[in-house]
């Protein structure tokens, strides 16, 4: 299934983990899933014992584009042919019953996943069949269970959205640190505060010929109030001139 | 378009964000959406000119049981009417430029959201169409810009996985604290300290027998080492009588 067009140019990342989807059923999930696993960074994608048989060209209609991540898709028979040459499987699985494993979050499990990793060792992830999820003999394929914290009155999660969050927290995982918030200055070109105080100036002026600032015991904390008002963020050179433009404008306007 | 029969018992969280869908294109894809904020724990879902119209079958035949949250779902014809009683106002936009907004990852975003929610304030957040997303006019009503930490050479994110992953991220912010580990134990009867002491002595009985540890020299330490073995984790009232059975007929098997 190699040579399709149009696809992007997606490359693992090693160590990455094995996604492995367990008896799937619809080939539009596969596909829906492999553009997820894109997102997340993920590559190695596992098909044990498709329903509808493999390759359909229905998964590339889906997969917006993570073509390649189809394209080596490997398919085996049964989940212990899957995971026979990878050294630690977790399995998602919702509900598990009668079952002693660890059991990790996603953020936990992608953690331990990216731990495993750096010791040179693979992983893999068990993802069950859309309506029945994995069985237990699937499960007991698997070293630790992988449980979302999600909604528990609604736990009906689509198999390319529970693949989403595993590459997702996989991704974020690999991260030295998260930075929780930043300010965007690409492409944007800030104004100086000799610029902003410019303004400032103006606007003061204007206000003053307007008689708005009169009151010249209230005048200073007026002006402050303006000052903190126009100095909230970061003002890009673009709108200091907008602002320009608007008191000019005001001033000039047909109250006058 | 209430009274659908057969979905979730699906109540608002209070207080939980806003999902806005600015211009959906597909009516399966707020389908999906729906059954993204249901796994989230999210409810309130606004349509900023759904191309469509509204309502649309297919949106509830995609939901997977997360109809109340369709049948409660509010149109708009614009960005700042469906915005208009929200306090706060967050933008998801892969690709800012030429703006001057604080942005947040979709982890930051949601702590900042749990967080304005407990000052009794509304928080929205704005998901643009399907193949354009937002336009700059839309991001103008925003406060803040959430963009995804995820593969930057993949970034074709569908709609609904974009919802649950703010989602699933709203859902864990609002946890007091995350555990990354735990132990299943739900409806799994373990087995106390004096049943696994008896299946050892059961065990080193048959082993004794068979002469497997007739080295009298080694025979501590191969004892310790089995029962480290046995005992590496919690085991199971169903284990142990399944490890009495395996002892039992290896003992009284062929080799007899």
């Amino acid at each position: 299934m190699t040579g399709r067009d149009g696809g992007a140019e997606l490359t693992p990342i090693e160590p990455s983990p094995v996604v492995i989807l367990v008896r799937p059923q619809m080939a539009e999930n596969i596909g829906a899933v492999a553009r997820a696993m894109g997102n997340g960074g993920l590559f190695f994608l596992r098909l044990v014992a498709p329903r509808d048989g493999w390759p359909q060209e229905r998964a590339w209609r889906l997969a917006s584009g993570a073509h390649r991540i189809l394209d080596a898709a490997q398919v085996f028979e049964t989940v212990a042919d899957a995971v026979a040459d990878l050294h630690r499987v977790f399995a998602t699985c919702p509900r598990p019953r009668h079952i002693i494993k660890p059991v990790l979050t996603a953020r936990g499990g992608a953690a331990e996943i990216v731990a495993i990793g750096t010791r040179g060792l693979r992983c893999g992830i068990l993802f069950g069949p859309e309506r029945a999820g994995l069985d237990n003999d699937d499960i007991a394929c698997a070293d630790s269970l992988i449980r979302y914290d999600l909604n528990p009155d609604f736990m009906s999660l689509n198999l390319a959205q529970a693949v989403m969050i595993m590459g997702y927290e996989w991704w974020l995982a690999r991260m030295p640190e998260l930075p929780a918030r930043d300010l965007q200055t690409n492409e944007t070109s800030i104004a100086t505060k000799g610029e902003l105080d410019h303004f400032m100036a103006h606007l003061i002026r204007e206000c003053d010929a307007a008689g708005f600032l009169k009151n010249e015991q209230k005048r200073p904390g007026m002006v402050r109030n303006l000052r903190h008002f126009f100095t909230r963020g970061e003002v890009t050179k673009q709108e200091l001139q907008t602002l320009h433009g608007v008191v000019s404008e005001l001033v000039r306007g047909p109250r006058r």
